[in-house]
């Protein structure tokens, strides 16, 4: 009989990220975080494929739910702005408790060029999964893959900005002024 | 003595290449790839760290050339055109001979993971490299990453387009569609 654990994953992860960041990612074991969990390694299985999976496991979640809101935005929104919606949306659902926790994951990647690499893949991934959300909705190519591009880069630079601190605390602000510093950008000003 | 090699470096490349697409990456050794051209190993290391350095090696000189160009455009251009200026540059010099080469380079990443990896990590540092560039001539944060982010992208879609083959032998002109492209999904059209 499988016992209940009270928030064995949230557990799981904060076990997880505590010893990366005192360790090193390559320095830790499954059975490492379990341990420190309190918990067994078959617990940690039940959760997570690995412990690589402890990182970017939240990313097909917000990858899901991006694309829920793509799909959700009102009618006669562009291209970007559909994206900037969205992100809103995102950043409110997901990361609406500080940058805390975020900022612990960013110093684990930060210093494992592996890690550096498989977020660099998520990124490409999302945004080639916003640009079929755009061409769901109609919007045509280059203009749905070139909107996914940018919007990518302008949550990335957003994110960078927010885990930094100096701009308050919220993550949806700050991607909302990147959001028109981008189109700024693009507009030449 | 070392004897003079008459393009023992493009010998080795297109040795390598026809290889790679024959065999998948993984399945050739610098051995064969040596043998195909009728040199040595030593020969290949000379002008190769390792077998990856056959097909990335011309992105460092990509960057350096698109930094010199950034360098070198008008004062008075915005940030985005100032690379607009930087990669048509680039498209003429390095990318000139046509799309036949860069395609069998790319369907040699395509085919191969760990090659796509290497591919995203030498685009983001590209992007890196080229928001420096920016602020060397004074443009402000952020919008010296946003533009480099933007640029980077409408490089990788053109880049994309003219390998397809369907909009002429020359990339130039694809690039220029797709930095207009870029501004109008930016402005919301």
């Amino acid at each position: 009989m499988v016992r209940w654990q009270p928030d064995a994953r949230g557990r799981l992860e904060q076990a997880a990220m505590a010893l990366y960041l005192e360790r090193g990612f390559d320095q830790v074991t499954v059975a490492d975080i379990a341990d420190r969990a309190g918990l067994t390694e078959r617990t940690f299985f039940r959760y997570f494929a690995d412990k690589r999976e402890v990182l970017f496991g939240g990313s097909v979640a917000l990858s899901d739910r991006l694309v829920a809101a793509a799909a959700e935005a009102p009618a006669g929104l562009s291209p970007l702005d559909v994206l900037a919606a969205a992100f809103d949306d995102a950043a409110r659902t997901f990361f609406g408790d500080g940058a805390e926790r975020p900022r612990g994951r960013q110093a684990v990647i930060d210093a494992h060029p592996g890690l550096q690499e498989r977020e660099l893949i998520k990124l490409a991934t999302l945004s080639t999964v916003l640009a079929g959300a755009l061409r769901d909705r109609g919007v045509a190519e280059p203009a749905a893959s070139l909107a996914a591009e940018a919007a990518v880069a302008v949550f990335k630079n957003a994110f960078a900005r927010w885990l930094e601190g100096a701009e308050g605390a919220d993550l949806a602000p700050i991607l909302s002024r990147a959001f028109a510093e981008m189109k700024a950008v693009a507009a030449g000003r």
